[in-house]
């Protein structure tokens, strides 16, 4: 663990977040307790006694200690002979989280035994400097939440060239513009990062960027992974050129052991290196328990934590009691605790490494052996990142002058639209690159890299190894056999489609 | 049931509304779904063989047709003899919601299962011409989004003068403007709001209002009801000047029986006479089940509910899988269905009634005797807006300047917060007028009334019979002795507080 030397960083605040306000009934309340055993005529709350729930009750996977490989135990069985353990909350009996409080209104904080087991969990595999986690209802509540507290109309944020595009694409809507930064298959360039930040001119651009988006493992949509090395050239950039990291990290516990040794260590999250308070760690169960739980986390300086909360009182509240009810119990002694969290975690890894291998088996088989496409082994996640070797098409051109009249523009997204077109008229749905391409902001084309942009780098497709296993095989054969004949028409054929475009 | 003749609304959408693009991955699966049968390596989401639970399960109160009163059998019995109801969410047995989906990555809208039960509640009570139902994850959250949903950096929107604070402070970071119209007794009064309207001037306050924020039953802080006759002018008064009325009614089921008739209606929601699509109606399920169950909806025109997906899919994405099952099993027939509803819902009115009249009888004991302080019957919700005599207290002044400077000033809001001070002092807690105020744009003062500030009339505090039933008496007792004691002070006594002010 890194001492702490936290610095006040305010100014990243938005004016948004600077004009609100803490909830003044919830401020009231702070005064009001002034001596014990005062009455109340004060609150708004429903009498819990006319809550209509007598028990929520849950049957998860066990974790058990005596049980080798949780994961595997828990697909191998038909649904009668699965191991499961329960856990309930109660109206009548005494639980890790008192029923009457977490059904009630809350502060916008949660209820503390709901923040204690995210924290407990955070400070197990992340031990982070100083900092205090916030309950999200999800992964994008946490990052959108973000963008808003940071994020003024006008202002530039940096992210990978290629990210998750819902999350992209959400706060273009309140003005902010995004400045895409290089990867290669390490993730992020920090020398680009470097290059954008140097070169930046306020006068010409408007404000520098002063904050990262970035999933550092099993980035979706690349399945890249940054490096210990990466990592900490980036959080020294940042602290040079004053950026806040927003790390969204849901693939951590997907990070795959290809070393053989048995107890491989994942590369640093920048939160555990976070000395100055820089880092708003975004952490997420979707992955590693249930997508459609909607709660999540936020790993944070006290600053944040505290504005976050305001703006959870100005709209979501607290997170629903039942997911926190949910993640309360599980990470205590009635549920799996942390130790069961972690078996599970390490036996999902192996199952998704095994998938993943028999996907990569099946794509060298059926897609790499055409020559038409490659791909790299993710080191995280569940993505597989294909690159097509667009080059090699006969109407590949380099001379290409697209609508908006670009430099050096090749046909790369008309081919590759070409090419999902034909994917999806022989039945198989993969996921192009342009919709991943991070929208950049007109004004920093040049800066960004105008000799070479985003669009000749289109030429992958996203695929996943997490979806139906059967699948795998029959849909990278049709992959392998529309690239063959995609890749082996006559050059002449529809290229009249683009001539008019 | 009115019929609909909708009209063009979109010039209400806010700038950001404008700005929202659709998911574009999400709209990229329904193009890709082209055919039968579509082999996919296109998904983001883990597998469901690897979601690590079971089933959920939950245990309710009974609402049997057996039980008359299915609220006074639920809190007369102890904990073992309460008449229960079971239902659950299983991976391995049909339900009325597959696990499999509400657990995943779904749409910003949720699993139709949800969204049909709660459009199947709205057909019973309400009917509306020609709506569509948007889950959100609770009122704060809905009408928080309605308020991005419409308004620009810069609007005025319209609300009563006394509202719910956390609801109208909300906005005010994002640069919404309060117009607060005048309330009496009967909630909302059309003709302030007529003559607001009337006398707007751009030229001069900025474009007009176009939102009306309104608690049409058992209003929050006031207990206000509004009737009949005020919905349909100001119904007319939002089409004449073009106003959407954003219709916030958490209080709709607890609308009590005074009539002694058998079978009172309650007066029509905006909802229901809203032939024109300018009515979006937020519902919510905690004051009748439970606050934290963070599951609620909005009711509005096939323009804005489109545009609130986007926004659940640029912000908090569908809500958690926990509360869909809860509300869709819930209002199914394994649960109580629609009928097991309403029989709860009128029998908890029943309880909130008696309680009511609880607390008013000791209420007229206590305070009203005094008299200093007086209380209307509230025909709906959970609080009662005492009135206090603040002109007979010996201190009080109508030519007191404050700091701000309005004319016709009195001190008012001083002796209500040195009374406010006494009861915590003695040992309880009302929730004081000031900070339910609602805060009004410096622009408009004049406007709304800058002879008769809304200062003058902060003489209230809110009660509550929805706490303790055992701390009625006691806390109204101490309520009646501060009054005595405030009101019966020497004339000089503490004067001196003010003057320096």
């Amino acid at each position: 663990m890194y001492p702490a030397k936290p610095i006040d960083l305010s100014h990243h605040l938005s004016e948004e977040t600077r004009c609100r306000r803490p909830n003044a009934m919830k401020a009231l309340w702070r005064v009001a307790n002034r001596k014990p055993g005062m009455l109340s005529l004060g609150t708004g709350d429903p009498h819990y006694s006319l809550f209509p729930m007598k028990k929520v009750q849950f049957e998860v996977a066990s974790t058990s200690e005596c049980l080798d490989d949780p994961v595997a135990t828990w697909t191998g069985a038909d649904g009668s002979d699965a191991r499961t353990q329960w856990f309930s909350c109660s109206r009548d009996e005494p639980g890790s989280v008192p029923f009457k409080s977490v059904m009630a209104y809350g502060t916008g904080a949660g209820v503390p035994e709901a923040q204690r087991a995210v924290t407990e969990l955070t400070q197990y595999y992340h031990a982070p400097p100083d900092h205090i986690c916030t309950l999200t209802i999800g992964n994008m509540d946490g990052v959108t939440k973000l963008f808003r507290l940071l994020g003024n109309p006008g202002d530039h944020f940096l992210a990978d060239e290629f990210s998750f595009n819902a999350l992209t694409n959400a706060p273009l809507a309140h003005g902010i513009n995004w400045v895409p930064i290089r990867i290669d298959k390490g993730g992020l360039i920090p020398s680009d990062l470097e290059r954008v930040m140097s070169t930046w001119d306020e006068s010409v651009h408007g404000r520098r960027p002063h904050v990262l988006y970035t999933v550092p493992s099993g980035q979706n949509p690349t399945g890249c992974t940054l490096s210990a090395e990466r990592r900490k050239q980036i959080y020294q950039l940042a602290q040079r050129f004053d950026i806040l990291i927003i790390e969204d990290d849901p693939y951590y516990y997907l990070q795959y052991d290809d070393s053989g040794a048995s107890l491989s260590q994942p590369p640093p999250s920048f939160l555990s290196m976070d000395i100055e308070g820089r880092v708003l760690r975004v952490d997420s169960f979707s992955k590693v328990m249930m997508p459609g739980m909607r709660l999540g986390w936020i790993t944070s300086s006290h600053l944040f934590h505290s504005h976050l909360i305001y703006l959870n009182e100005s709209s979501t509240q607290h997170p629903h009691g039942f997911g926190q009810i949910f993640i309360t119990e599980m990470m205590s002694a009635s549920g799996w605790g942390i130790g069961g969290f972690d078996r599970w975690t390490r036996s999902l890894r192996k199952e998704y490494q095994r998938r993943r291998d028999v996907f990569l088996a099946h794509f060298e088989r059926e897609v790499a052996s055409t020559g038409f496409a490659s791909a790299d082994v993710p080191a995280a996640g569940m993505f597989v990142w294909v690159e097509v070797h667009i080059h090699l098409h006969p109407r590949y051109r380099t001379d290409f002058q697209g609508a908006e009249g670009v430099a050096a523009r090749t046909n790369v997204p008309q081919l590759m639209d070409e090419l999902f077109e034909r994917c999806l008229d022989a039945g198989l749905v993969v996921m192009p690159a342009s919709i991943f391409a991070t929208p950049a902001s007109p004004g920093v084309a040049k800066l960004i890299g105008g000799n070479d942009p985003i669009q000749n780098r289109l030429n992958f497709v996203r695929t996943t190894f997490a979806g139906e296993e059967v699948q795998m095989q029959p849909a990278l054969q049709i992959l392998g056999q529309v690239l063959t004949s995609f890749f082996t028409e006559s050059c002449e054929s529809q290229a009249g489609v683009f001539l008019v475009n």
